[in-house]
């Protein structure tokens, strides 16, 4: 910015310019939706396309769109409807069926030093946990996984004990009670991100008490993400992680 | 019930007498409340008196009226000003000051033999869980007790494993998330009473939380009081406790 | 465990075999699920399948894992496609369909002395209480059923009050305003077990209604599960039942 | 209203009054407030005074423009301080404490032939329900009330059933699970009026338990009014009885 | 019951004779059902069917249970399906497709004198009004309806005054906000019953907007049943009508 | 009215028709739903048709009685199937697929000087803003809109920095956290009229998030709708446009 | 701006001084709290201090900041402590106890032409009303308030008609059911703001009652703000005032 | 732990001793608490002392406890009482007033690189954030601090763009709506900890409101802790800090 300005100041760019230059950088306007190709650079990664609530139309024009820069792209929330007319465009698209996720590699991403962990409570949690994990891998982490760690029978937790003390973050799905997240949370030396799920019946209401075990984790480092949220946990992983 | 009625048709009582024999056995009207004698009988324990919402003086009337039959005498949610009026009547009153209950010793009950373990997950949970104690004991039960077990810290808990399996019955209070529950249900192979209580701050939601936490427990055996009521607790392990 | 470190201190097995043994015990990794043989030693029981959440070939997995051992196998929440599904591979399951549970029957339990008792307030309660009937059964109890016995006519209650007497435990399952439990819990010196159900309408709000009558009853020696949790009321009765 | 436009026609009354007269007919303003004189024709009955949120000169003001009707006053929620301030200007004021309302007695109601029954599940109960005894006197009616029945001990209950059988109409104040409301409904053949009240606590959260609770009532013939509403129950006990 | 007894001590009847009789009098058990043939004497009319939750071939023997006496039936909740299955085995059957209510008619009513009018807010509420509707004209109800009446447009109120006036009980069903309660409350001398319907959407919640409206209204003589719940105001309608 | 009333004295009029003649004036009673044609006058526009809970045949009747006057028509929340029967009937009739709205041109509006600005925070929020605008320019009102403008690429935001400054009036609409309310509210000098919507997932509870949100906003100039109002908050709009 | 760039292209002003000049315009730093002064010109009006939250000390520092400059200044939620310590300084201080404001006069703004009506629906409603009525009048309007036009008597609504009419912008001011809102919104034809208080008790829940209510409104042309933000209403209201 | 065992093996120590030095190791076992000194080493930080609901000789006790090791010592939410009793024994006790929080420094930490960012909403967040400034310095990590930066006016947060970026962690502390921590979230390329207070009115219910707007971020890279849990947030982002 200050270059602009200097530039500006040279007289090698006009005013007009100055201000279109700022404007015309950070995104491109599809007029139903503004990609934000800066996202790359400010965080290391393009914007993720979230699928919900948009038509198929829609999310291609934005994959296109998307495509023109030679980022990874993520598209979270995607039912095999989707795939498949992305996958007609873009053959070397993947899906994830449990995750729900397609990815188009475009770039290979320098891997990360630490590893990130990825339990789950129980088998159903299985899905949102798949998200976190693409999301996790695409942006360059090692990532290993244990699923149905359960809680019900504490010493199949401590048979990662291992595991969990080598990674360098964690995350925790869980539904139901989500309790996981705090007996986790005091085992290990390290972050942990806990994801509550919608899984569960009657006073689960829909991942609300999951949410409200962890948000009063009386285990320190822990943190929160919204309900069912994987794509938020993963990819805050791979901020934190080194 | 037949006996009565038998002697009525024997003619040994008249059919105002039935009426009047079933009606006054079992509870003795105040006005303002009813004392309910036949409780002892039907449940080895006197009618608990709830001080919640009640005058000084309605608790004594209520006390006085109990303490004409032979029965022990408990009452909950009793503050300082209300031992004070009750200990100058009953002497031998006995006061538990975090619990914040009376008792009233008049039978000696016969111990029980199985042990019922009261176990809290952290400090500011004692109160509650010596309501249950104290409920417990005077209901003739050998009762343990282990303090701030934590779950941040799930090694502590490891400790009591013995103790966990020694019990009959267990009950676990738990305020802040509440995870304790499961955890000790996970464990343990005899039945677990869960207390939430109103212990932590923010989205705990004076016990919201916890109670959410222990409902949704993934482990079997495990049922849940209201928040806060370690007697209910204490009551329910001493009827299951043999 | 002593055993296993005597050995080890014997010479008998190494350090590795130590740690080994310890691990390999208890249950058994199918990456997505963990089986916990063990459970049948603690409680006296194999895992139960919650079918929610998970595909019908996971459950078939799970299954075929389980039946290694020779312990009889509870599936919940199962719905008829999951049946057929597990009725080719293992014909003597049976269904009981209102309550949507399988059972393969793989030894026979001795039958306990006391009786389990469960009540419905209505009609609509039945699959709840039919879900908590088989698993009290499999887990070898006698379970005597009265259905639809409602509050709005309290005289129906009456006329099973032998049974409520009789009983060794109790389970009310009730919808709508959930306040059969309180009433039965007035009458019976024996534990009550509340399950609140889903039935209802209105302000019923899913079964929190009840949820909440049941937490808040006035009733002493009642406790309670999870909205619609058939399942964890009949073991729990059955931890409890002499 | 009809008379007033006969008036206009035969020139009695010019057309800025007949507007005039309408408009000063029905009720009084004091600015802060409008006294409804119209009330005590329409509903038989002055406006009452809910005290809460008004200061105690706005309430004596009240009061005084109130008494150049010659209609009795009810003032409610009004704490021993209001009492006092109105005690020295109406000497002939009642208080209720427990209900927290006072009365000035200006005429002599006509006493109404039917009975209302006001019941109450516990002795914390009490002052709702004698909110709703003071209204409905005041309003002609004979009120017969029966504290603490419980629903815990239910043969409470049956020893009142001929009072219930007596009534004309029913008014059933209880907190906590509220329970007892749906049992009398059951019992009774005439409607009965349900007042959950603020006592409790845990999860009764300040009456939304037994609200649901009434709200949810199985048993036909039931209504509620609001949390801690005695005065709207004996205000509408009174509509209704003859 | 004195009479039984009476028979009993003169030796008419043996004692298990007095304990059954009591017993099969009241209802008539179908095992998954219990008919309450006593409810038609109690209260004028005979247990509704809630056809919620029931399959069609439980309604089917309920309704054949019913039969037997001789008295009007009225099913709830009622799709085209079981109604299909009504009509079959009884000809006479009645529908109200929007009120989903089967009627069939056994006994004439004698028709009381007082008028019950049912108000809706909107055409939306129409089919929770006809509920009310059709259970107060067969409980032996004059019944007048005025549709669409809203709240936004005052003066459409204005117009049926008159109707207001002359009506003896008055029915008002509202969703969105429920304001119209409140306003009929302070316009009418009768007593109101505000009934909350389901329909909006946003921050209407299902009905929790307009119940608590209600239950908050400012105007004396306003009582709230369940939300949609047109049969409970009919029939409480109907209790109080003269 | 005043004339009316003059007629009614100079003998023009009887009596009965003055009455008659207040009542027939402001709407058309269908029965069902009652046309408020006065609207048209008080409010510069016909009642709009809110077609959730309505059948086809009652939403054509109403359409066709309001086409008696000759004001423009609006039809809101109405799907494909209403659209096609209006069509047929009315064939300039327009349809907005993502708004659900209905639009029958029968006057022309004068178009204010004012402009409208409409802004999303995400593409999925684009039917709740687009029924917004068409609400706005049946009105007569120049609408701008700019879409997905999103809150985490802030950025965005400030390119549209001079449609805010010359909007006279601005709507936000948007479902997640809501934020971008603020936000605008913060730099705009002009009032602001926010719309939570139900776009999102987990802890944002079908727009209770964005609600809430909004309803704190700290931001001055700030106003709320309903969830998904966007007929509302376009009409507002127009009311306080110039 | 612009000139700001120019004047640095000129080589009137370097870089540094440039971004030195934007910082320090559009508000003064106190370290614990920034003085907006940039609002003054962007809304007519100095920042609002809210004092809830704050010190004293902290209070009187920014009053002293904001007094540099010459516009009125407003602090709202303000008690009679805070009040104590600004008049000491700011002697020309006026209070306004029921609203809990404080005003200081330091320039005189035009009154604009169109009026300004606040109403409400009890006296316990007037303090957050006042607040309304002290924000609009310093921001320049003409105010007129009628207060207790209740909705129980509809009749006392009517008389204010004119007054209806006659205002260019309305404020509601309600809580307990809050439905005040929609019969102005439906009476009146210009813009509605409408404001829960928490005033109520038992299900209005400190002012969610009234805010659903007021949310769920039928009446167009109605907006909420947030529960007793009289402030919000008021401030609005001068906005869009002609 | 393999050294014990393998000293076990060479008979070193015998089985009573393992199983003791196994239990002796991590924790004090205080009666009523049991201090964690294995934290220090597992977490690089002893246990904090959280003083709510815990008694003032309970506190001392812990302190005295942990005391004994070198590490440095932390109580949080600890009123005025409470540090002067503690400040008795220690005088080198640190008291952070509006943060609640004691230091005793025993130890001295090596600073990390990089820096953490604490902003607030508003001046009344400032407690919650010196909570967290506290935690995070005590822990070795240089803070910088920005309070009152608002989201109403933008512009105050544009002035700290450059912080933003400079900051290796960032803290964002908010209540009312909390649009803040989205905001941020936007602009930063690092990782965001959100901390929703209970500051705020009406319809911020004492945190829920900023809680769920964090939760719902549509900004990447946030992350949320428990309302008002200032410790929590600057505990994890010392985790996270390098």
């Amino acid at each position: 910015m200050k270059k602009v300005l200097k530039d500006f100041k040279a007289g090698k760019v006009d005013l007009k310019e100055v201000l279109e230059r700022i404007r015309s950088l950070p995104y491109k306007d599809l007029d139903f939706a503004k990609i934000d190709n800066h996202r790359a650079i400010r965080k290391g990664f393009p914007e993720t396309v979230f699928c919900g609530g948009k038509t198929v139309l829609q999310i291609i024009k934005i994959i296109e769109e998307m495509s023109k820069k030679n980022h990874n792209i993520l598209a979270t929330k995607a039912d095999g409807r989707i795939f498949t007319a992305v996958k007609k465009i873009y053959p070397n698209a993947e899906y994830n069926e449990p995750a729900k996720t397609i990815v188009i590699r475009k770039e290979k991403q320098k891997t990360k030093k630490g590893k990130i962990l990825v339990i789950t409570a129980g088998t159903s949690d299985i899905p949102v946990a798949e998200e976190a994990v693409v999301t996790a891998e695409i942006m360059g982490n090692k990532v290993e996984k244990v699923y149905d760690v359960g809680v019900a029978g504490v010493h199949r937790l401590f048979d990662i004990k291992d595991k969990i003390f080598d990674a360098n973050v964690i995350i925790v799905v869980a539904g139901m009670e989500g309790a996981l997240a705090s007996i986790v949370g005091g085992l290990a030396s390290r972050p942990v991100i806990a994801v509550p799920t919608s899984v569960g019946y009657g006073a689960s209401f829909k991942g609300i008490a999951p949410l409200l075990t962890m948000m009063n984790s009386c285990a320190e480092g822990v943190v929160v993400v919204n309900i069912d949220n994987g794509f938020g946990a993963g990819y805050f992983a791979s901020l934190i992680n080194r």
